[in-house]
């Protein structure tokens, strides 16, 4: 079977096109409801809150590729200026101000519904150019995730159970379930889950290398059907393209992606850092927690920077 | 007495300066402890959850003023491409990516310990020169702030309590705390205290107009006191500076900034929306609340977009 | 007759379609020939340069239509940094350096001939969608552009022989052939023809207002002839769209345009300060010159910001 | 003797501080007068037109440093928005547009003078802290460039006379003469010297490797009497950064810009692409012309991208 064959037959397995009815723009954050959020908010125990972002900076892993650079930041005003210039305000206040230029999937960050399409198709079966034109998406944009991705995080760090995990190594549904036992939860409906592949922490300690869409652990595209079954709301992973690379198809490119964005409506973080929440997972065993990651609301964005919060 | 007087006097009263040591990055945000963010978890009764951003566009208030314009947003490629282009991917595999570039404070924010200085002193007596160079703010960047930054919110609907408040209209610290009694809250240590002025509401109806930068409802520079003394970790509002705008004091510019971000430390939040949550608010009569508001850590940034997130 | 019987009929009287073989990617600045530049350069006879270029800030005419801001400038180091902060390099070498972000088309500029369709016909007839995607203009980009735009220029100062000319004045081919008499100059084939409304000057009086977009003096629809039959290279005003602003038909959007640009291959400028050139031609009686006016050779772009230079 | 001593008997021996004025912001354009301009314009033989200039996209040699990325050009519409899209205008018109950014020494460049500083001084003996700040160069902006520099260009081809030049050579006062003999030309007062090395040739057949920042051929530091005494208005190679790389100190870096820019004055120009012009001049024996190479006018700026014109 080939990488077309294989995404042909989840998408029919896995489809949720109408699922949530013909207008739908959010996908599976569906599985969100107040009591899944109420539950969650249940979780923080002592108040613990941990960043699952990478910092914004010059010294990323992008290397141009789609025209992806790392972000550029600019001051308009220092400290400097203030001091030695002159005064640009009255009495004695001084200001700095800043300026940013940025790919949205630079860094840590979401997959709009509008980011990938199935031959010409986008989220809930709608055609791809109707959806995402020059001037955005014009109807899942990131904006309409503004209120809602706040749910149960879980953390599944695959790379403390299985050992550091090398480039090209598929996570499958049984290391996915294997990483929960041996954590002691239980993934469903709902779920924020966070795969930890230990590549960020390679990288952070070796150097970017080939990062940014170069070989890296990831899902087995066989784990499809596990997104789909357990109903999750969304997956997460420290790498950059959340699924295994080289993909498991010859002449394939992020299959997985092409599956789980347009026919699951699912929801896929990249690029996050579980470095210091899994320190402290692995010191309290506990793996639950409150996760907000609200994206930026950036009218007819594909894609949104973000800074993932997990309350302990 | 006029402005500078007026600030060497609050600045001598209320300072914070060293409170936290010689080497904090943080200001007020250490009031929020864990049991604050532990108690702040048991405030979602519901689980509803509220963003407090307004959307990034190009249909935003910025007028150019000190270089702010509003959010430039572009695609590098979209659904046209994808259906219409050639295929630069295999598999019928298409996406669509984009761009932005914006000034970090042109709409809902926080502002960073970094961007304001009195008389070329940043937070904690340090020079402002050492802090704020072309490079960023090298010592109290916002991505210090990011893990942080959740605790109990309270918002205070001063325009719900004393009716569409005019531009010039200076809250005092007695209407902010006659609000929080109307409202059945105290406010206290560790809050993210959320003052609604309505003028985004107005906004919304009547046309941006001045909103960034021209006349606006706020608080009083006599509130530095009350910032101060209740220990509450930041403070937002509806507007695009806080305070009441024209100052008032004769040739003033944002003497509460000068104020506040250098000398007590405090968190400041600017161009939030209250409108959704506000309402809700006022429906079940619960005005405190989970508040999320992790800024995007980009390094050495003296500000940052973010979308704050509400849970009741 | 209305604007698309209008557009269609002088599409087909005056299309250049094929005149330069299917692959031509320069229209109408194939008009200068070797001759034509060497003939441009027995005009230098005193040695005098002018630029034709308004300064690129952020105190420009942009006010967010279509995404079009005025530029950002920001530095990334300054001299102030340079001589308080820590050295960056050894020996007391220092140094600024500098980004920016724009649009293309803010300020003085080349109209690339991928800038505008007709009914989905690019320039030579090609489809438009086959020529400019999210990846740029892959056929016609400003790039082709490079080298060959330098020849003879002419100005042609209306607003000195007709008077200061008000919002919405149609300059016709009369207009055109008699302020060329009164100048002692004859437009022919591979000219620059620069069209002087001094609706610019104008602006720097009395401010933007509505400079970008908004009514102004202009061509006329009815040029269209004149602008094919002459044989010249490329026009440029001082205005934001080169024709009149309202147009001269019902619900009509630059009709000019959508002939001249993707029918003549006409190369057009817009917004040109003519005034510095003007003063020295009306004093030494003198309206022709060498101009070069290459553009930036952006790959892909429809269109580029230029620094167009008068030699006399 | 070491970098620190090298630069101040250079800068003492070669300094034109004061030579044209206190208020002067051209340094040696100054040196192109109108009769320079005029004869610059008579060696216009044929009109063939060269452009000196790089493209400016995404796959350019900058990796980063000194958040130097290469230019990120994306559309705001395009021809398959115009085609398959709504409609945005009457008439059957469609359009497609762009935006960029840069840092403005990306590509083909010139350094203004406010781009380096020696101890903190900048070009005439301005303290360069007065000069440049976060709002630009607020004394020799980019600006002040706008019209003058067009001129007599030569080209010495050193790589055509002694071989293609490996990294680290130096260019000598000895090989500068010796080429301009080779090529039967003078270098004198006003003129722009295009000094071609071969390195870009080298990336354009090897790849950009560390053409940005890494070693190359360039001028000798002991060139800048020559640079000096033969009062060149500007000089341009094809590397990216004019003087041999590494430099020929211990730790030293770029010693020759620290004399030439804030103590000659000296315009210098990189990343200039010879080429096409290179070529040319072989085959006719020909290396002078007139060059036309405007900066764009971005207020303040310490640097411009620009499209050089070499007409012949």
């Amino acid at each position: 079977m080939n990488a077309e064959q294989a995404v042909a037959q989840a998408a029919a397995a896995y489809s949720n096109w109408g699922r949530w009815g013909e207008d739908d723009v959010l996908g599976t954050v569906n599985f969100i409801d107040e009591a899944a959020r109420r539950r969650a908010a249940g979780l923080v125990r002592r108040g613990a809150a941990f960043s699952l972002a990478q910092r914004f900076d010059a010294d990323g892993p992008q290397k141009g590729w789609k025209r992806r650079t790392n972000p550029v930041h600019t001051m308009t005003s220092t400290g400097l200026d203030a001091v030695y210039g002159e005064p640009a305000f009255p009495h004695g206040i001084g200001g700095a101000d800043d300026v940013i230029s940025m790919p949205l999937q630079c860094s840590t960050q979401w997959d709009g519904l509008g980011h990938i399409f199935d031959h010409g198709r986008a989220w809930n079966g709608r055609p791809a150019d109707k959806v995402v034109t020059s001037e955005g998406d014009l109807v899942t944009g990131i904006e309409h995730l503004a209120a809602p991705v706040a749910g149960r995080g879980v953390l599944l760090d695959v790379a403390a159970v299985y050992g550091e995990l090398p480039d090209g190594f598929a996570i499958t549904e049984e290391h996915l379930t294997a990483t929960a036992r041996a954590h002691g939860v239980e993934v469903g409906r709902g779920d924020l889950v966070c795969v930890r592949t230990g590549q960020l922490a390679r990288a952070k300690r070796d150097g970017w290398g080939d990062y940014a869409g170069g070989p890296a652990p990831g899902l087995s595209f066989w784990t499809a059907g596990w997104l789909h079954r357990t109903e999750i709301a969304a997956v997460a992973t420290d790498t950059w393209g959340f699924e295994v690379r080289p993909n498991e198809f010859e002449n394939a490119f992020q299959p997985l992606h092409q599956v789980v964005i347009p026919h699951l409506g699912l929801l896929v973080g990249e690029m996050w850092d579980f470095d210091a929440l899994a320190a402290d997972c692995a010191a309290d065993g506990v793996y639950e927690f409150l996760l907000t990651a609200a994206p930026l609301p950036i009218t007819g964005a594909v894609g949104s920077p973000v800074n993932p919060l997990a309350l302990k």
